[in-house]
């Protein structure tokens, strides 16, 4: 019978041009990370189903890959639904099975624990361009460390990494959950329900202060709580320092902490990097998951208009999950869009300039080929990278192809040399 | 609600310490093999059930993790069998995705193509120690080379891998399907028995000649057949050249050519390897899979007793499935035994002396934390691998643990100096 040539649907095959520079960015992202003490570390890319589905994953625990039940276990007679004939399934994300692998192995784990984790993860989400049901994510996170020190050395790992892989002028935002809910609690938004308030600031970038203000009216917000919550907003882009400003401001409604918290995390980063950055404090930005407790980021590379990363502190989580209290934070890089982006700039790999493609004329006589053969050992002792194939008949689509795969020097070799 | 904390059932959590090793061999695989000019490759570990069911896989399609269809598609009441809710599954090698990836994208490949994968597969079987349900595999392929250079290439890289690995001692078994069958049709067997006298030639090194011998005549083979048969591989034994001496008595039932690729092969690879190994003819040499056509090939270990991986020739395969006609040729390591290997040889990852750990006492003032912050910053541009972390109460156990992730040098920092 033939085989499907297509992938599943909305997943895909990496060729080798773009599988080179995932392989490059992989090596620099362990590189950069573990130079900043993160471990590697993976996890099945099967997860217990419950795990799945225990309310963490939001709007993801819909777009699960469900994987049936096996032998007498699965039961279609007295299934009454579908999850009475699956017992795992793909993981849609790394935290879920960072959580349980902290629980399950933190006997063996250093205190805190910096991991790293590079790896794929699903979602049956609907097929679109650039978006796919298979995807790479990258995280690191510190668990067991409460202080500042967690989010300093996050967004340093972070915007290294980014500037040895060639990205400038990109700008990490950042802001803090309980400012987010001091400034709405300051406008006299009633606490259950910040999080609405929040989903309408979101988009401010797209619709602007006075479609914010506008939605929130709209949704039924007094609006005086409104026209007070805009006001700071607009406060806040005359002050130099809007960190400090706002510590003064919300003193009633804000552990006095927060404020010092952010503007040291800010300056501390400022001192210490060693890459050209803006870090920014953005009183809009709020990041989806309800989960964050604490500092959240978000990272934009100039002209793209999109987020390529972003992550925050999650003190609460692996506690309800585990029963451990632990401290948490956490920052993810958006893995694919960067390979997108390296791609669309035509990035070239560094550092393989030295690949030699022999070609070889066929019914080359056995003892001279053992010869080429010979000479191609000798130049990958030396650390190039040497490839012995038959020359094809169509010798210049041949080079093509070798070239687009980063071959850069051709040795052709005739079984009459004459010839060549 | 609180997780499951144990992976699913027969995959595993990887910590930091086989961690280190598997990243350090992954990386070596993919320097020595692009050394020899094979290019990474990658392809979804989900994949259309009808390709996974293609009788291709033999055994293992027993034992696939299948996926639930879902939205509409998902239809209990109409489902009769498992295969009706079910559209795609894990798939549990990566030849049959290689097969389908070559068909895929044949235009936008090199010919012949070269392909490295490396990745998880998955196989329902009974959890058993060492043994698991997620596993890593480590494919070379060689599609569109008739010739034996394919041969030579898959067996110098696979063991200029293994002794860049450390490895020593290791014997290559050889062997080719036409010289198995050659054998048994000169011996007086029926073709269409082959497989079944291979299969009990293939517990040669278990239940010896004599067992062989018997098993055969108990399975209800003709005793004349089992006899010469027998005979030749005790003549054999006695054989300074055996593939010579087999090129000359098999000469009415072999193509001539097969003994003298063979011995091309041999020679080619005892000329130009740079590592130390034993290449041997193994006339006992089976390899299970049915596919293979020629050259079959598998590694042995000194005093492990088991096989480091194996492959062969498989020129019908690519297009019985594809209907494009395509010789080819693989090499699969042993991944996981590699790894498990190393571990228990307590094997140490080179090049991580520069692991150093900042341990900084609780409460560090903001200003004396930043300068740490810059002196980390420094080494890390200086290359080293820098940890800061907050000082734990029980500071030598923290230590061990970090010594376990390979951490050797240690600088304790205290709030007041004097302390230390």
């Amino acid at each position: 019978m033939a085989l499907t040539k297509k992938p599943v649907n909305g997943m895909k095959d990496i060729l080798p041009q773009e599988m080179q520079i995932r392989d490059y960015v992989i090596g620099e992202i362990k590189k950069t990370y573990q130079s900043f003490g993160f471990t590697p570390i993976e996890t099945p890319v099967v997860e217990n189903l419950s795990n799945l589905t225990s309310k963490q994953g939001g709007d993801n625990e819909k777009l699960i890959f469900k994987i049936m039940k096996r032998g007498q276990k699965f039961n279609l007679e007295t299934a009454k639904c579908e999850d009475d004939l699956a017992d795992s399934g793909l993981r849609y994300d790394l935290t879920v099975p960072l959580v349980r692998y902290y629980a399950n192995n933190s006997n063996e784990l250093a205190k805190p624990f910096k991991a790293l984790q590079i790896g794929p993860v699903f979602r049956a989400d609907r097929p679109q361009k650039g978006r796919f049901r298979e995807f790479y994510q990258c995280d690191i996170d510190i668990l067991g460390e409460a202080g500042n020190q967690a989010e300093i050395e996050l967004i340093l790992a972070t915007t290294t990494l980014l500037g040895r892989i060639g990205f400038k002028g990109f700008t990490v935002h950042i802001n803090d959950r309980r400012i987010l809910k001091a400034m709405a609690a300051y406008s006299g938004f009633p606490e259950d329900q910040f999080d609405q308030v929040f989903i309408i600031l979101d988009k401010m970038d797209k619709i602007g202060t006075e479609g914010v203000a506008q939605e929130l009216v709209e949704s039924g917000f007094p609006k005086e709580a409104v026209d007070r919550y805009m006001g700071l907003f607009t406060e806040l882009a005359e002050q130099e320092d809007g960190v400090a400003y706002l510590g003064e401001k919300l003193k009633d409604v804000m552990d006095p902490g927060t404020a010092e918290n952010l503007k040291t995390i800010m300056d501390s980063v400022g001192k210490t990097s060693m890459v050209d950055f803006d870090l920014h404090f953005n009183p809009t930005l709020v990041r989806g998951m309800s989960y964050y407790t604490g500092t959240i980021f978000e990272i934009e590379i100039a002209g793209l208009g999109c987020s390529a990363g972003g992550g925050g502190r999650y003190d609460e989580m692996v506690g309800k999950f585990t029963g451990m209290q632990t401290p948490a934070c956490g920052f993810s890089i958006g893995f694919e869009r960067i390979i997108t982006i390296l791609m669309d700039q035509g990035f070239k790999v560094p550092g393989t300039e030295d690949k030699i493609a022999m070609l070889v004329e066929k019914n080359m006589p056995a003892d001279r080929m053992c010869e080429i053969t010979k000479e191609a050992q000798e130049l990958r002792a030396e650390g190039k990278q040497v490839l012995v194939a038959v020359m094809n008949k169509n010798k210049k689509f041949q080079k093509e192809q070798l070239s687009a795969e980063g071959y850069t020097e051709f040795r052709e070799i005739y079984v009459n040399p004459r010839q060549a």
